[in-house]
């Protein structure tokens, strides 16, 4: 087991990364300071973990609540049935809260523990490649609104996050790749050494080699980790991390939060940034070419979807959360491992991007 | 005018108390950081002053939203109506939110404003006596639950706040005798020379003497301030401001939102914590006597409503949020301006109280 610590002075916590840690009690209940617990975790997740992670907790008040499955649910309404929960059985403010499941059930369950009378401590079991790279690390917590993603929110830090790499076995190969599009970005944004690593191990990672994913996993948290601790709430560098999720964002949005998956969306997203990077003659077509082959290498979409016009795309980005003084900042690329901030490109190769990228029928 | 300051570090800011401070603008406009600016009020407020309010913005790009007007509105659902709006509008994470009324819209608008984006800034304009003296200050903001009140919530400081005492004017006698209870509860916690004056000038309040008013309200506040300065998140001593609101809450909740209105739960709430300290022999039948009389003198019920059984009461009250480890912690009085928190009291002489305070047909 690994153990790697997310420096946020008094908001610090570690990231436990290793196999079969769902069988180690301790890893939990030592984060656990008061008498109750509540698991929240999904349709999916419940008859494969549910009952294990529950044996662990017999010394405490302990109950669950099952949510259905899906970006479509993260929503005010579902986090809801979290707090019917709690109250209706009487859960007081020493509560803690553990979320079991993948980013959705990560994010309402961090911003439902944000929130219940007025914030108890929480806990994080990611049971996805992208949640373990990405929602683990970062304390940001949201529900989707109808008209953008993760609008409403909070940051809001874990006690601990316990990623058992075991739980990756159940992953569809889908959300597999859906996580490695999350973790190819930390290579893109400011490691090109891990880059070139994932070239090479892309297949291992792919055919869920426990070592590869491990290190994956540790290299991409530890990456992640080391932005959040120079900007917990997202004021300057951390925005770094939002490569590909302008575009992507949009993608999801407009196409109904779930219909892509949360990686698919930004791994076309990262190629977007990429070429119209290109196109402002900030990085080589060979760069953007090694990228998408990358991405197809790892299962994941290279285009954006037929429905997705340049106007659309544009509408959608404009409410996007990086928007300032009416102006969509975009995370581009001096070249791979060399992502900035930027509101500083040519809105017509922007333009060109976005028309260059749709999907012919 | 009299500026109050409120002081947490870097979460300062500046209670403004006056007679018409909604007619100048610089007030409000030098808090404004950015160029985008939503107000939220509601119906019965909206007529009085939004035109009032909007006219010193219009430098901004500002918009509002009028919501339905009670505590039973007080909810996520209603909430999400200015999430609707701020992003149909397209507002971005520049905008600053102004909540103009009661508290019931400072709550909802704070708590907004808490989540939008993960958090922007907010303003308030409280436009009743119970706000001004009450949720401007401290940062609790909230919605309800149907199983209990301000259950889901933050803890977030605006930017300033504007308690214009003209606007006093326009509310009805009911909820200026509600904004009392909060007054007199100052008093009561630890402040025994202003529960005297309050003996004192309770008919020039009631007359709406703005002076006697201006008075009153400065005083709340800063003895508000001083608490919270002390314990921002309620880990210890702010837990005293909850005086009468553990009984209260349970009133309001088991009476359905609204009906009864905050400061005429909280003022029974409070003689009813008079009354079990009393039983416990920790003050005396006397001065029992004189809070029942200055509330009377106020305008407030003494007696708890007929519905609300002791049975009802304590199933109520125990999911309040200050229970812990199974425990209702009250906050109890040892005399007139010596509040205390107490888990040591007797639970047989609590169901007295919750008897002996039930109207009689």
């Amino acid at each position: 087991m690994k153990t790697l610590q997310v420096e946020l002075a008094e908001r610090s916590y570690p990231i436990y990364i290793g196999t079969d840690l769902l069988s180690q009690k301790e890893l939990l209940t030592k984060h656990i300071k008061r008498q109750e617990v509540l698991i929240v975790t999904n349709e999916t997740i419940a008859p494969l973990y549910l009952d294990k992670v529950s044996a662990l907790l017999t010394e405490f008040k302990c109950d669950s609540v099952v949510l259905p499955d899906g970006e479509s649910y993260k929503t005010l309404e579902v986090m809801n049935h979290i707090f019917d929960k709690l109250l209706s059985e009487q859960f007081s403010r020493q509560v803690t809260l553990i979320a079991l499941g993948g980013g959705v059930i990560g994010d309402m369950t961090g911003f439902a523990a944000a929130c219940y009378q007025r914030g108890v401590p929480f806990i994080q079991i990611p049971t996805t490649l992208l949640s373990q790279v990405d929602s683990s690390v970062g304390g940001k917590t949201a529900v989707n609104h109808a008209l953008g993603k993760n609008m409403i929110g909070a940051f809001y830090q874990p006690q601990c996050v316990v990623a058992d790499t075991n739980t990756l076995n159940t992953l569809d190969d889908r959300q597999l790749a859906s996580g490695l599009a999350e973790v190819i970005k930390y290579g893109l944004i400011n490691d090109l050494d891990f880059f070139e690593w994932l070239e090479k191990n892309i297949s291992a990672l792919k055919q869920r080699d426990s070592q590869a994913l491990a290190y994956a996993i540790e290299r991409s948290c530890q990456d992640k980790a080391d932005i959040v601790a120079k900007d917990e709430t997202e004021q300057d560098v951390r925005a770094l991390l939002n490569l590909g999720h302008t575009f992507g964002h949009a993608i999801e949005t407009g196409m109904g939060y779930g219909n892509w998956l949360h990686g698919e969306a930004i791994a076309t997203g990262m190629l977007m940034a990429a070429d119209l990077s290109a196109r402002q003659g900030w990085m080589s077509a060979d760069e953007v070419s090694r990228i998408a082959d990358l991405f197809l290498a790892a299962g994941l979409p290279v285009q954006s979807p037929q429905e997705m016009s340049a106007q659309k795309f544009l509408s959608l980005m404009s409410v996007d959360k990086k928007v300032q003084d009416g102006v969509i900042r975009l995370v581009l690329l001096k070249g791979i491992g060399k992502a900035i901030i930027s509101d500083d490109y040519d809105v017509e190769k922007l333009q060109e991007t976005l028309v260059a990228f749709q999907e012919k029928q």
